[in-house]
């Protein structure tokens, strides 16, 4: 059974982001035959159309590992009920120039933790419109959407809760699934 | 009658933006005992919320100018269907650290400009969600999309269509008339 | 003071609805000088352009009701990630025919129940830009989202949470000191 | 090679729709080995869930045939900038009760047309937010928005624009392969 390779990246900027730390937790509950490398954003250029064919390095090697990813896994915080602009800011970036998209016919899933009680839905819901241009085969069910995370990681950003990571579980094996079933 | 002054920000970082011409025509829209300052975004640093009670000057100077103006008007291209993440971490910069808002009870009104059909409309939409939480007050009508804004501008950025002229005064109209009635 | 005139419709159409609860609960909350009127939409009939010009005789006296109103509550559960087909019918009945538009610079606040965790959010933003259609004043905050309705509500339908009743009335006088400054 | 059976639904109730028109179209542009069978909503009762153990015939055999069929079509007009009431409730219908749901993992494509500029855009990214909920395969392209109905049909319902015609065989395409692919 070939290895399915997936990339994930969003979190927040801060160190102890809780979107980071279900980046990192999901690294330990991919399914057999399958990998999870995540992706550094907080350093990528902010997108100028002046400057898209001329990217630096890092906003380079973040489109390739896109492109040569089987999938996609994005761990979304919400910021004024939409989507942060710095992982927007990723994704714009990564798409252009216009006509070489590596996200094209990728599937993608999503995640979100938030301390309030509704877990970053109103931002998955605007990326799931991104998708739409974007071409991807977003990845329904299970939506996670970790609420009130203060009380849901320890202070080494381990989850303390079981039913959420057989939830995460859940949805990296339909990520994996549907990315198998698309590479065919 | 007192003066009203609004900020206007948005564009694209690139030279030649349609977006950035639209807030260069405002400024000579604006009705009578009003004024638009146009605020610079692109060397803004991404948001950062374990810096957020640190944020550089420039930051910091556009957070105070939105905060001490009467209304705010945005310019905004689409990008992926949604809000370009430059212009969104501009208006998640300046509504941190959370409780110190600066677009509270500010009337605000959106443009948009793009060389397809649909104007910008996607990314404005989901910018109102925004607004719910900013607490915004948000200009309805008219709705400013420049469809096909490649034929629509010249050279030097100067648009060459009466009738988006005549929307553009009546929705800068309606967004002073607005902050005049909410400063009362 | 001028009495301020609200009309309140939504809640679904079973007997027992939670959505049906909060209207009947918010006529026991509203602020001095000011009265809710619920809307039966039970009755009404599909939307049908060809018919627009004839609508029967339930249909006139809704939208003369919200015509005549200083302000409009709407209490909305939330199906299948959007608004209830009911509700929305009964918007698009009120607002034909084209130019004649009953809720035309109209305050309008929104409250929702459901047994889920989101409240009925999602059905709200959705309402959310169809008011920038119709021209609407929307209430922002605060946001009324009883979820988990199942524990919160007797069987009678009196609500048995202090915190959501304490919100609902912050809601109901935000609606009519809107209402009332709309009107001078 | 298999027959793939699609149902489309939507239009208008009113008899000159030209969503009605888009859907009698399509019949003429399936590809080879499928099928469109176009469903009547017109007739179809409000949800009401104290009633949705109790459907009527004809929303018993509305919600079987989508559940017999192997992919869904629907030709949405935009009503108040969302989904129109009569739609989004025969989708509400069919839905329920909760728990059997014959939307299950079948593919959507979606079509709009309208006398406007927007051509029903924003009814179709309402319809797929429903879809997360629905657990639909959403076809992500081409869009298909007849903007400027009015210009595009003769009296017969004809659509006289080659381009779109081809850009709604591409839809069926995708459409039906897609079916084809899931089925497997």
């Amino acid at each position: 059974m070939e290895e399915i390779k997936i990339v994930g990246f969003g979190g927040s900027l801060r160190k102890k982001s809780y979107n980071g730390y279900l980046l990192n937790i999901s690294k330990g509950l991919m399914p057999a035959n399958s990998s999870l490398e995540i992706l550094d954003i907080s350093k990528l250029p902010m997108f100028n159309q002046d400057e898209e064919d001329n990217f630096p390095e890092n906003a380079r090697v973040f489109k390739e590992k896109i492109r040569n990813s089987d999938g996609v896994l994005i761990s979304t915080p919400e910021y004024n009920y939409s989507i942060p602009g710095f992982l927007k800011n990723a994704i714009d970036l990564a798409s252009r120039p216009y006509g070489d998209n590596p996200f094209e016919n990728k599937p993608v899933a999503l995640m979100s933790a938030s301390i309030g009680m509704f877990g970053g839905s109103r931002a998955q819901y605007h990326l799931r419109q991104s998708f739409v241009f974007l071409n991807m085969i977003p990845i329904n069910k299970p939506e996670v959407f970790v609420t009130m995370a203060a009380n849901k990681f320890d202070e080494d950003g381990n989850l303390k809760d079981d039913m959420t990571i057989e939830i995460m579980k859940q949805l990296l094996k339909n990520l994996v699934e549907t990315a198998r079933n698309t590479k065919k």
